[in-house]
């Protein structure tokens, strides 16, 4: 991971300067803040603000729900039922900003997530770094050959340096290119809006991103699953580790409802049920198609 | 106002309580935290919690543009051009969160603004409390005779006497009715979620909403504009007292651009450009109707 | 349910006017165009418009996932597919129009509903009808002696007949001054932005409502659940009828992985494959909170 | 531009196709359904399918505004001053959808506009085709040199030709080296996720797009604009078109007061006040910076 030495002077600056506040303070974030944590070959995930943490989400639950929330002993049993009953609006009510740097590959799926704040780095106004993703050699993966989106072993000999070897020309040739259409050295250069459409999809980019903690952990469970490309996994797994120490309580009850749960159809949960009362219950009539079945037997694993 | 003594003492709490914090703090905005600003009768703004600042939009504006935001030489400078060219997400990179006591028919024209998050207070689970927006006789208007949604000038005498009565009897006696439906003592109760539906839409509610700067100063154009109704511009006022100790900056380039300025057609444009050609424009020559010209009019006052 | 004679011309009139389309045209909703399905007392959904079939939802899949979806071999095993997998936009290329009249306490629930469009009556412009929501006999619940949302049985006798002399009579009475304040006979009238605050939760209001069919299906799982307070769920089952004509293969689906459904916490997974293994589980080794248990077993049923 | 065969003969049979329909139809859209206008060398744009017309937009105000709107003459007279004042949710209720082809670096900047439903092709399942935009002579434009995001003159001689040379060659190259690593012939073939990252941002992608009226024009004002990019304005040009046919009413509205009008600030209306008073204004007397009274000065232009 690179950062520049202005980003990590900033960084510094920012770190030496505790200044006092009233508002709600989370001291396992405290220590994220500014940080870059290393993600991929030259990315990272950096903490620059945040807003409330666990006490906050049972505030605003207590302002909707009043004297019914009385009955629920704690913070944490609150959380959990929050959760488990899909109350989203008291999540909503933390709030996270991470600048991150990343693949342009990685971005372009990430943005899908609509309701969130972006700001990125602009290639129509600014000229972008030499940086590129090269895989490293254990994900380096071949194409799945049971699953269109997916991902088989790692590739091996010969064909891993060839591909090593694309990528990592291609990319400088494109880049060579770039500065030679761009440069104003005894021509008139290109636009800079027109020349970056050059460069492929795994030169790194940068943004600010906002977004609430509902929105957050949806992104989380999509994105840090294990069907998510492992390019978008890896930021994932980093947020994770930041929001398990922002709003500790959320988190757990997030690992046991959302990341580790499972939802099941109404067909399923008859045939649960026929198992329970001792049935011997298969595919054929399970009344589930085949890719059902054993997408269920995993469940049940 | 009226704040309960457990919404006091919550409030006296956390103004004690300082703690040190790495995140940007907004000097003007710490004073406000948790303290209840009156509002109508027995309303309330209260700021609980705010990302950012003045220099987190010019951050988030930096990554976007890079280098090409150098050339703008400081920090107010840069916000004055964003706000003036509609560049709207380094304003997103804002966050307020506020609590909010309003009557209900407020509230219904408050939450047509769909992007923030709101927590309400519940009136399946709680008992509302007897509290009513009774209008100050000076803001018992009669209805504008040249306009469907506006006001005229304040009732008198006897009008206004028999409409304060009429609002104040209902009220109670709606409330009186409401406690007799719920109450246990010797019958059933009816449920909180139907008796609810015997009061006003005077009677107060209070919710959590959070806003990003952007969509929040969007609210205030429309809602402390001068057509906005009485009973939500004091809100929105209220609001923009604190906005104006938050992001001084900002707030100062939205008076400018879009509280004191307007948007002209390219018909009104163009009228513009005959008149200080010397032409004599008129509203039959304009190409506007009557309506669009008595507004011009109105714009060049 | 109360149509005005000027609505039912209308419907009439758009009735009896087919015109040819290009358009992908849903039989099964041809049938509801403009008619007005009666919900409570004088209440009603009537469908405006749509866009889209179940069909539309396979040709967008198809453009995002290419050839990776021929392998699917119908549009019912694709639809049945994308709504497992959670695979949110297929469903939004579609979109419906609905005019509802509902009252307003139900109107209020409905708006948190953010992700749609909506027109609403304005009683600051317009003077509302005199309709108020009157539960029946049998939907005069008490409240729910274990639950602070829910609801128990029915009011009896005395208790019933008072209360529902009550809504009556306070409506009318907040009616009639609502009436006397706005009137300009031999008066300035009350300005109607402030004279409806005197009108109960109970009068009816009504809108247009467009949302596209992913966030349909999402505002269905929640009101048409069986906890969902019983005046807003008749209007999702309305429309669940609806939508049943309108994507059968959709409407199945989610019928079967949602309506039906349950999402189980890693803890209620394990707990299954114990039990599977003959293994005992009470509530004291699940791992699990009363309530979770109690919510579990139901779900065992 | 290119359609595939199979497209065109989609197109072919869905043309052939009209079918009765109650819902409301918009003439001058049926002739654009399917037919592909073409944008740039490859790309184009396809209207899929439509909700809703000028009339809707006035009905769904009318539900809001009630009798209000009555005063108001006509439908093209209440659209205008819906538009100029900035009521959004009646435009919301028109709705379109669009098949689009386009080069990924205008995917970029097209897909930050949020409120819109999407369905890209994914090259994670699927194999993107050879076909990349390489830009006409007289869109080969160099940098602006007062600009950082602006473009001057279009490149001449050696310079023009080596430009077009590496964009060519550079995508053909990196076309062929996808297809080499993802070759399953002899070797076990890269996962189609991670060969992606090799190609360029000027390959074509494509995909549905549908989004309400009211976003799609705030879309057209700032990518049909002169500032926007050429690449993504002549995707906006022709939907302009198609808009123009769609809801004629409301499109002349927005050429009036948006496209063509101005929002002018506090300062500038007090400028424009002072001149016509016979003052002689200056930038030094304005009260606005350079840069603000260089705009000024071309908006009275």
């Amino acid at each position: 991971m690179t950062l520049s030495p202005e980003q990590q002077a900033e960084i510094d600056e920012l770190r030496g300067a505790a200044q006092p506040t009233l508002r709600a303070v989370a001291p396992g974030m405290e220590k994220h803040l500014y940080s870059a944590i290393p993600v991929l070959d030259h990315g990272f995930v950096r903490v620059i603000d945040y807003m409330g943490d666990d006490a906050a989400i049972c505030q605003a639950a207590r302002v909707s729900y009043g004297k019914g929330t009385k009955s629920v002993q704690n913070d944490e049993g609150l959380i959990r039922y929050l959760m488990r009953h899909w109350h989203s609006t008291p999540f909503e009510m933390c709030e996270i900003k991470l600048h991150v740097k990343l693949p342009v590959f990685v971005a372009r799926q990430w943005i899908r997530h609509r309701t969130a704040n972006v700001n990125e780095y602009s290639a129509r106004y600014s000229i972008l770094d030499r940086e590129f993703y090269i895989p490293a050699p254990e994900a380096l993966a071949a194409q799945s050959v049971v699953n269109n989106q997916g991902r088989g072993a790692a590739l091996e000999g010969e064909e891993a340096e060839r591909v090593l070897r694309y990528l990592r020309d291609d990319a400088m040739r494109a880049y060579d290119h770039y500065e030679e259409m761009i440069s104003q050295d005894g021509q008139q250069g290109l636009a800079r809006e027109l020349a970056r459409m050059n460069l492929p999809a795994n030169i790194y980019t940068q943004w600010y991103w906002k977004v609430d903690l509902h929105n957050l952990l949806h992104f989380l469970r999509l994105r840090a699953d294990t069907h998510a490309q492992y390019e978008i996994r890896v930021y994932a797994d980093a947020i994770c580790n930041v929001v398990a120490d922002w709003v500790p309580f959320a988190y757990k009850a997030f690992e046991d409802y959302r990341m580790g749960g499972a939802t099941l159809s109404a067909t399923a949960l008859d045939c649960i049920r026929r198992m329970l009362k001792g049935e011997e219950v298969t595919q054929e009539n399970s009344g589930m198609s085949k890719g059902e079945w054993r997408e269920f037997v995993g469940v049940l694993g």
